[in-house]
């Protein structure tokens, strides 16, 4: 199934011209039900690196979503992809997207054990990959992203915490005293998803539990920002300007948190 | 009067122990009047690089400023400390920078002008130091990033403005279309002097002009956070952690806008 994906990789993902990027599927089962996410790396590098978990947005995993994972990962980290739906489930529509995301979105632990057993499975690639798995982090886009802030809250003892155009709701605002690391949050501030007051109460949230928390607003960005097919003007469009700063502010923050091991 | 900056200087700025940083007082005039700026730029560096317009907080061109613009320079940039008073004036206390300051934020056309004033003499130091003149971009702190955005309004013609911890008011938000580069704002989620109503009316101006800009709220941070002396709590506080993210903010603005030319 994903024989396909690479040359994708090569074509679209700048910087991967001459990568030896893999993207790998791994089967993993959560209370014995099969799941399966993408182990997504360059194998050029030998040295132990970070890993990333990479939740993706809510048509979960494929391979537009694993094209941007590798984006992520350059040649900087290890990247796992979650699948917050199970092997059987994989959403080719909008429709199909948001009944699977919403069933997860409605029950906040399912979503945060199914979080962390895929960050299970990124450490245990250490026996196979050059990670270094004390250095973990997550980064999430859209729903990806209300999910890894949601793991965040859960207590989580990863080293940082990215969320892309994320969703910034939680019925469990007071677990954000549980958050053990940086959040950033980078939002599209016409994000018509994300309106001002989901803002404002992340805000009040994190402030509330003196959270280490970053959140950037980038004007002219609206959903999906970092998504090269999102093509919905004023809701969801790519924005490649927006997306770059974006990655670059991912990489700055986990430049600092990984440096400080 | 700068001879001794420079010991303070290589003791105090991280990353300078072994740099050549120059710091040159700089006359220039206004209407007749005299004034007199900073030139500060790490000498060992030959080929030309882009210069940077910094305002200083309201106590005006002195060691601490000259400090924290040395930061800012490294031995990427080239800056030119503009004098927003006039050599006469140079504020020992907050009640004098209050004053000075005062005078200034409350006629928008002489702020415009001496910030203008200032880049024009940083644009004529090409001949002496290795400036690449057509790269120029702004920065302040508190009252000087009020201050760079009022430049921004003006319709200057630099590359990019970068706010830290400013005031972000005007009277003539209309002005906002003829800002000619991205704006960059760091601010401290917490900062007293810059207060919520005051960056949700900066963003509905941002967002009216159609401007290209980003809003970084740092959680604990605020007022004055990139300010080593700063040390009323949650006031003026120094915030080596947020300061340290702001500049990396900085730095991946200018590579951006310098790169693209």
């Amino acid at each position: 199934m994903y024989k396909t994906l690479l040359p994708l990789l090569f074509m679209g993902v700048a910087g991967l011209a001459e990568a030896a990027t893999v993207v790998k599927p791994v089967p993993y089962e959560i209370d014995g039900e099969p799941f399966e996410g993408l182990l997504i790396y360059d194998d050029a590098v030998t040295t132990p690196r970070p890993g990333l978990l990479v939740v993706p947005n809510w048509l979960g995993v494929n391979e537009d979503s694993a094209k941007k994972a590798a984006r992520a990962a350059g040649d900087k980290y290890v990247v796992f992809m979650a699948d917050m739906y199970g092997k059987a489930v994989r959403p080719s529509n909008p429709a199909e997207a948001q009944a699977a995301a919403g069933a997860v979105r409605a029950d906040r632990a399912l979503m945060r054990k199914r979080a962390q057993a895929a960050v299970d499975v990124l450490k245990a690639q250490g026996g196979q990959v050059a990670l270094d798995g004390d250095k973990l982090g997550a980064i999430g886009f859209c729903f990806g992203g209300g999910t890894i802030l949601e793991l965040a809250r859960s207590g989580a003892p990863l080293k940082g915490f990215v969320s892309f155009h994320g969703n910034l709701d939680t019925p469990n605002p007071a677990d954000a005293k549980n958050i053990k690391a940086p959040v950033l949050v980078l939002h599209g501030a016409d994000d018509p998803a994300v309106p001002p007051e989901q803002v404002e109460a992340f805000i009040a949230e994190m402030k509330a539990a003196k959270t280490d928390w970053q959140l950037v607003s980038y004007g002219g960005a609206v959903h999906s920002f970092t998504n090269p097919v999102a093509n919905v003007p004023e809701r969801n469009e790519y924005h490649p300007v927006v997306a770059k700063r974006a990655f670059e502010a991912m990489n700055d923050l986990f430049d600092e948190v990984f440096a400080a091991e």
